[in-house]
């Protein structure tokens, strides 16, 4: 698939922006007139482009120049680097990844908050004073919460099974992505998370594993865990401890839909009681998706996995959480095609893979209709070919507009829910969450490209905090204000 | 036990420092002449000192004044607290302690390494930049030790049965004192540690949890797990893990002695294979204490735990830790009284509980004899009874020289295993670690009251990772160099 001109480019690389891929490059250019231009003209030759110039070393008779390149992706890069190679007098001292650089030595790392100066600093966060705030905590178990970290403190937990677009990769392979979860969370939401990336699949080993790990951390999130052992492992963890758990990939996923969805009725004038959703994936995002859309009041969903139509009295692929969904959903048993079930329908949300529909079955839904296209990278359907088709677009993706993104929810749903140490993330917290997202922009902005505001407004985690935080606390699912102590 | 007067202070009082016990109190002064002095009389009149005084308020009736009170402990500041309050004209807004304060929302947080500025270093570090570093890793797993934290990370670990004179207070309430020691994981060695508190007590949850949650952690510390729970945990753990797993109390004491034995027999002269050492307290620390004597050429330690002295065919009390202690110290089978075996001894090492020796007792052992009295905070022995009956003393001490402190050891010698992606930490990379930190100090400035150098010496952990990391590479139990990954 690799194709070193410009003229030819694969699919792949239409699909990825240039600067997806920062190249870095190092080159020893002899000094003869012309010789950067024709670096940068050999650049431009494939399609990628020259970015910042800077001067590393000046001989007499060469420089020393590093380069950034903005590329599609690796092979992209390859091909820039190919045809700087072959310019004579020009020499490739290194090229790297600016992304594979970034993630070096990792992204995150543990920070003291008091500053050790001696010993008087030395007796109070270890002995003796650590341990008198230890004996207090013995005595009084509540002060944990004021005392330790663990009140800010969010477990990232993986077995690696269901990484991004990736699958069943493990858990070390899944660090750089849970690592990139804890940046997220202190970056958006002032949440200390680490991750805790799991060697086993097992989930009485995975639920025997968190539980033991609890008592200091403030809440769980489940990452990347597949369906359907995904649902088993945060029912049985919700159940047995006494601090939030959230599958993220359902969850966070969910609430971000919802979101868009409460828009996508502002704009459009409908109501989720008369919608008509088509739902296409049928995996931990997807039951997620149906089963707030359904709290929220749509009533008609018709829901597609591989094995076809959900319906009630399917023998093939069914599960208990298909069953629940069959019972809530497609109450008409429909067992047609997926394009049979588009005629008329409101709502296309798709949680599945690429090319699963076409740009005629999306013209035959509904007037006003609202195409949420979910898979990444590559959606169901791509955006071009049903622009004037769909009144309302969604991806995954950030190149697009209307972008479907976990980050809008989670930083704050768990400042949110920390904030009043909440004993559970409930569904109305969730339902509070999308709201508050939806409401981060003003009617009068709304329109069908500007459906979610930007992971980078500072108001959305803030807004989704306040009101996690106060449907937690109206619901009184939290702890006590734990005692300040004094003496 | 509370003395509220100056003049007769209680053994607790005597045995804390002035200044070990911050109190911050807040009050309110009447306009009065002499007010502020009647409070500082007030506070010297129980035997505390006044500190930093401000003002937070000044009104006209009144000042509300912030003071700096140094006490020794709860009891006393309370005492403070009382002869405050007694005067007329003063009010006691509020009384705080300052460690407490310090722990107020833990210690420790999460630090981004890179700042998240817009999109492009969402795309870099979330997705897809993160999601092409995991398949990196996915297809060339060693490749976790340079692109995530793991190389730089270790997992501090207990389960609360044995916390720093507590006892078992569970894992909530260790929380502050495994967050004091990630402190010093970061402070002196520069290592990413995360505390990871274990609601269990059951030695196969323990193991298969460390094993579980392990793909992300560089190394493993266990502390302040109980005996005999440890050594089968730390056993099978360094048996089925390809990374250090390290019992601090165990293994960090045991280093931290050696280098004071190698500097004291420096200074007396002695030989280690000449050496009679008494051993008291045979827990987790005594035994390992004993191993890494006799990994040093020590050859006669009698030990004795609470049914008296340890020889081979003893049925009270007995485990296989004892059992191989009993074979390998006490080789003339002794089986008297602590008194009787410290007669002509060079080494008392205590690590039980206070009063175990008498000055009698320890003026009957050999000349330039050594006397470690390590019970924590009240030592088996107090060094002001025996001064001029024995040569050298060494507590755990900071008030008094020559303390045993593990922090000597665990910031320097996990920051050479990690420098190495050390795959164990050995007995030789341990030794290795107690001559650096004998050798801290020159042989011209060793002295009987400057044995090992002060936690705050920068040199003894760099010192120490040194000489862990290159015992480590001579040994070859070290992971080869991960690829550097260029494109």
């Amino acid at each position: 698939m690799t194709s070193f001109s410009g003229s030819s480019r694969t699919q792949d690389e239409y699909l990825s922006p240039l600067s997806a891929y920062q190249l870095l490059v190092r080159l020893r250019i002899e000094n003869r007139p012309g010789n950067l231009g024709r670096v940068a003209s050999a650049v431009g030759s494939v399609g990628a482009s020259v970015g910042a110039i800077e001067i590393a070393e000046a001989r007499p008779g060469y420089l020393m120049r590093d380069m950034q390149v903005a590329c599609r992706n690796a092979n992209h890069a390859r091909a820039a680097v190919l045809a700087i190679q072959a310019i004579p007098g020009v020499e490739v001292i290194y090229a790297a990844d600016r992304t594979f650089q970034l993630h070096h030595d990792g992204k995150i790392e543990v920070r003291n908050k008091i500053h050790l100066r001696g010993t008087q600093e030395l007796a109070q966060i270890w002995s003796p004073g650590a341990v008198r705030v230890a004996r207090e905590i013995s005595e009084h178990p509540d002060a944990v919460w004021s005392l330790t970290s663990k009140a800010n403190t969010v477990a990232v937990v993986t077995d690696g099974t269901a990484v991004l677009g990736l699958g069943d990769i493990g858990p070390a392979a899944a660090m750089p992505v849970m690592e990139g979860k804890c940046m997220l969370f202190k970056s958006f939401g002032g949440v200390d998370a680490w991750p805790i990336c799991l060697d086993t699949t097992d989930s009485d080993r995975i639920v025997a594993t968190v539980k033991a790990i609890a008592p200091g951390f403030g809440a769980i999130l489940l990452e990347d865990i597949a369906a359907p052992r995904c649902f088993e492992i945060e029912e049985r963890l919700k159940a047995e401890l006494d601090i939030p758990v959230f599958h993220d990939d359902q969850h966070g996923t969910a609430v971000v839909v919802l979101a868009a969805v409460m828009n996508g009725l502002k704009l459009t004038k409908k109501h989720p009681e008369d919608l008509k959703v088509v739902l296409v994936g049928a995996g931990a995002a997807g039951l997620a998706c149906a089963r707030i859309l359904i709290n929220f009041g749509v009533r008609n969903i018709v829901g597609f996995d591989r094995f076809g139509a959900i319906y009630e009295g399917r023998t093939e692929g069914m599960s208990p959480g298909l069953e629940w969904f069959a019972q809530q959903s497609n109450r008409e048993g429909f067992r047609g095609s997926i394009g049979d079930a588009l005629v008329g329908a409101d709502l296309f949300l798709g949680l599945s893979r690429p090319r699963v529909v076409t740009a005629e079955q999306i013209a035959s839904m509904a007037p006003d209709s609202m195409v949420f296209a979910l898979a990444n990278p590559e959606p169901e359907i791509m955006p071009e070919l049903i622009m004037g088709k769909a009144r309302i677009i969604a991806t995954g993706r950030s190149d697009y507009p209307n972008q479907i993104n976990n980050v809008l929810c989670f930083p704050g749903l768990f400042r949110g829910a920390l904030d009043v140490a909440a004993r559970e993330i409930s569904e109305d917290m969730k339902i509070a969450a999308a709201r508050a997202i939806a409401e981060s922009i003003p009617d009068d902005q709304l329109s069908d490209d500007y459906l979610l505001p930007s992971v980078f407004n500072p108001d959305v985690p803030l807004r989704v905090a306040r009101a996690v935080a106060e449907t937690a606390l109206a619901s009184g699912h939290v702890r006590p204000e734990p005692p300040h102590v004094w003496l």
